[in-house]
């Protein structure tokens, strides 16, 4: 074995993280060693404690330590309210925004055609079984609003049409909140004005 | 605790890795977990080893799995000849060129007045030292073309003024190959035009 491997295969396992290169990750293990402390076991041990325990919800699909992820336990967040997304990012980003308190149900991915996606393979099944269960008023679509995202939006819509006293709802589309006209394309600015409202 | 705290710490962790931010920490975190693999586990394997293993080589500051790094072992490489290096990030760049063959030393930085960074902090002694010991013939300094980089290349080549036979050079400067003029600043143009060579 030549002596470099060990860094040589850190370097290789890091550069096919999402969004690192070969060049990103030479720069960050090169990084970790110079720093000369115990970040690297730290960085280990992290590791370690997020794959022994890091596990999907049972009920919504988010990930976290426990079999019943801790919104979901969370007996104070509103029941009835079920807010779908495409995958656990989306999940985290709404809940950074700390506006939303009922739970969610995260499809892990949107229906495609092209990549053989079926509502079989997202969790679409057990969200119809979970808005009995749970005696869900109001479904809220935060879909991505790409022609994937939105056809799934209207499957799961067409498939929820059958149940009486549920609501179905999407995230409402316009400006960007501080977002300068200038620079957001025609589709989201003809959709802001057509939905414009009263001041 | 609460059930998320693995994950978000790990995503703390690494969104202070050099390059990376919040929203790519979340983003390689959530990818390791969906991957429903040993990718965490050897992940974590590979920065232990990296942990216990690497260590800077006691002849050229090189980083590697032994107390003198495989350059300086390998026999094949040329004696007396020493590519002085800013940082490990540049002696790795030179090996992937391959077209040298002798040794490097690495200063683990470059002189600044105002980062107060003296001669002492960084591998210049030992370069002093190397230079007799190794019987150097020419020392090739292959330091970044910034104010800082320049002013620690005249100090090292005034340093070794005195040293009867050893040859100071330096990385010949000019139009990187494949590079297009127009996108080159006029120094990098006036440069390799006052350096012009017969066609």
């Amino acid at each position: 074995m030549q002596d470099g491997d060990d860094i040589q295969s850190l370097i290789g396992l890091m550069a096919r993280l999402p969004g690192l290169g070969p060049r990103s990750a030479r720069r960050i293990v090169l990084h970790l060693i110079a720093a000369r402390d115990d970040r690297l076991a730290r960085l280990s041990h992290a590791i370690d404690a997020v794959a022994h325990n890091a596990r999907e919800c049972l009920r919504c699909g988010n990930i976290s330590g426990a079999e019943i992820c801790p919104i979901c336990a969370d007996p104070r967040r509103l029941n009835g309210e079920i807010c779908v997304v495409e995958d656990v990012a989306d999940l985290w980003a709404i809940e950074r925004g700390g506006g939303f308190r009922g739970r969610y149900h995260v499809l892990g991915g949107t229906l495609s055609a092209l990549d053989e996606i079926t509502p079989d393979d997202l969790r679409i099944p057990a969200l119809l079984t979970r808005i009995p269960e749970e005696a869900a008023r109001e479904v809220i679509l935060a879909l991505p609003a790409t022609v994937e995202g939105q056809a799934t939006a209207h499957y799961i819509a067409e498939a929820l049409a059958g149940i009486a006293g549920v609501a179905v709802t999407s995230l409402a589309q316009g400006v960007p909140v501080g977002g300068d006209l200038d620079y957001l394309d025609d589709g989201t600015i003809l959709t802001a004005l057509r939905a414009r409202r009263r001041f």
